[in-house]
């Protein structure tokens, strides 16, 4: 399956790298808007640089191998993962992926009705084999929609859900964006808008969510309030939540205190750019209180849907099962696969 | 009414100026540990310094006047407001008021045990009238037990209440303290401390909190989550709030878009250290939704129990009703009294 990535920052580059560690996928190239040193890495490393038409000239002046044009990428594609900023994908897609007749992933960022269903390889990869245009909700969203995919996938009914969610304010480069000393309402209004995302995923889920805005660039931090459908017990949501791939149990016992301590495991585990694909739950935090179920959560901005593109992938293209997809998506990206169930 | 307030800390050196707005109380001096900038401040400012007997050498070495000992305060004042740090209060109750009969006034750091009633004035002023130990609890219970007792004040029942509170790290002046772009589960296990607290003042509702700590240092930010016993509109909600002593609501469409933005305003109304008193909730936030009720609401951790440590002190010693030492504590220190029904 040959595929063509659109916009090479925080997620394209992380979807194209993983791209490349699939056995039944090959990166015919990426779409790089600016001839920054990020240009300079593709090219040497080896990753073929398409440009818009108007930019061949600055990227040839910066010295840097173009390939092509967008379209010429879109035509040499079988499928397209867009990972351009907000409302650009929808742009693309009238002008490249419609004319020219491919499917296409795209990223949160666009609106529900760009895509012909919103995604979650968890929650809804049957509902989404063979669509042309799925969209792959962004990184809070798929926290929250595979929290929930977990406990439902496990027998456990929720009735509703109230999510309220400290957002790190900025990603680590972003070295313009604030607060610094502050806490922002992000919106000050109820809901935040990842409740309704969630809902183009679980439409039958009852959830809102609060969110504020802080000074932190590493992770989300979701603290979570469940009433479920019944009594469960908690080791009945441990067990769930253990063997749920994409999903790991950190206990402050062996040394996870804070999101920095669960960055720095993975920096541990050498995974380029301390990636956590996984919701990082906070063990001791999973409380049970009769039909009420309470935890924390942090979510990596920048990582968590790298798994999910490459599953949108193959549901797109039907080149494998739910189960099939999400193991290998996890073995070749290197996802903890101890003591978790595929299918 | 002499008052000597032991420990000239965060807390103490705002509740002693306090004091010393009080047409009705008398500032026999206060009680320093550390021969800092702070005690030459207040010695030089004319307020009285007492020291514990082992300290006394220190502070005279350090130039700063000593007028005697803790046990010399403790004496010449007819009550103590104690803001020692968490769980000096206790053994300063054993070492001097109990044993020279003075009622004392302890903070939120001690266990509730420590006195014959928790405090906040809006909820239980009468129930502490003529006690000889109260505790006003600590900021964030303080501005929970406040918000809470303004909707039953203004007979909205509330069923369950779920609160989720991004800390604060460290105060502006803890150079010490973290986190630095982090977010720290404080404490992993639910619930947090302020669920217990708030109902050693309202033993009667059902409240749960959970509680991370962000890298700021301005003030705390409370996401909360209500079900209410019936069917309001939000501007009933609204009303309510806003009429209430203590509780200001700050809005976006006037400039409040963040925390940082609410400490300027209390900057721009000069108060002193940019104390915020009121419960700061963001109007904008507040969200009706059948029987549930959303908001959020920042607090002054430095600022909030100010005005609260003044009231228990004429509760103690029956000086005053409630409203009538609410409206004066308020009236003396600035707070926004516009719109408020005192009584």
């Amino acid at each position: 399956m040959r595929v063509g990535v659109v916009g090479f920052g925080t997620i394209g580059k992380r979807v194209a790298e993983a791209v490349l560690r699939q056995g039944d996928m090959r990166l015919i190239g990426v779409v790089k808007t600016t001839p920054d040193y990020l240009a300079q890495m593709a090219a040497r490393s080896g990753i073929k640089v398409y440009v818009p038409d108007d930019k061949v000239d600055e990227f040839r002046k910066a010295d840097i191998p173009v390939e092509g044009t967008t379209m010429d990428l879109v035509k040499e594609s079988d499928i397209i993962i867009d990972a351009s900023p907000e409302d650009v994908g929808a742009e693309n897609k009238d002008r490249y992926y419609v004319p020219l007749g491919r499917p296409a992933i795209f990223q949160g960022g666009e609106e529900a009705e760009v895509a012909d269903v919103s995604f979650n390889a968890l929650a809804n990869y049957e509902g989404a084999v063979g669509k042309r245009y799925i969209r792959v909700v962004s990184c809070n969203t798929t926290g929250i929609v595979r929290l929930l995919s977990s406990l439902m996938g496990n027998g456990i009914g929720i009735s509703k859900a109230r999510i309220f969610i400290a957002r790190r304010g900025a990603d680590p480069k972003e070295y313009k964006k604030g607060p610094i000393n502050d806490v922002v309402p992000n919106p000050a209004t109820v809901p935040s808008h990842h409740g309704p995302d969630a809902r183009t995923v679980l439409p039958d889920i009852d959830i809102v969510t609060m969110a504020v805005a802080i000074p932190a660039t590493l992770m989300h931090m979701h603290m979570v309030y469940m009433e479920l459908d019944g009594q469960y017990r908690r080791d009945d949501v441990v067990e769930a939540l253990a063997r749920t791939p994409r999903i790991h149990l950190f206990e402050a016992r062996h040394g996870f205190k804070s999101l920095a301590q669960i960055v720095e495991w993975a920096r541990d585990l050498g995974r380029k750019r301390n990636d956590v694909y996984e919701n990082a739950i906070i063990r001791d935090s999973i409380t049970v209180n009769g039909r009420e179920l309470y935890l924390m959560m942090g979510i990596h901005q920048e990582a968590i849907v790298t798994p999910e593109n490459i599953d949108a992938v193959r549901a797109a293209t039907r080149m494998a099962g739910k189960w099939e997809s999400i193991r290998e998506t996890d073995r070749s990206l290197g996802l903890v696969s101890e003591g978790k169930k595929y299918g």
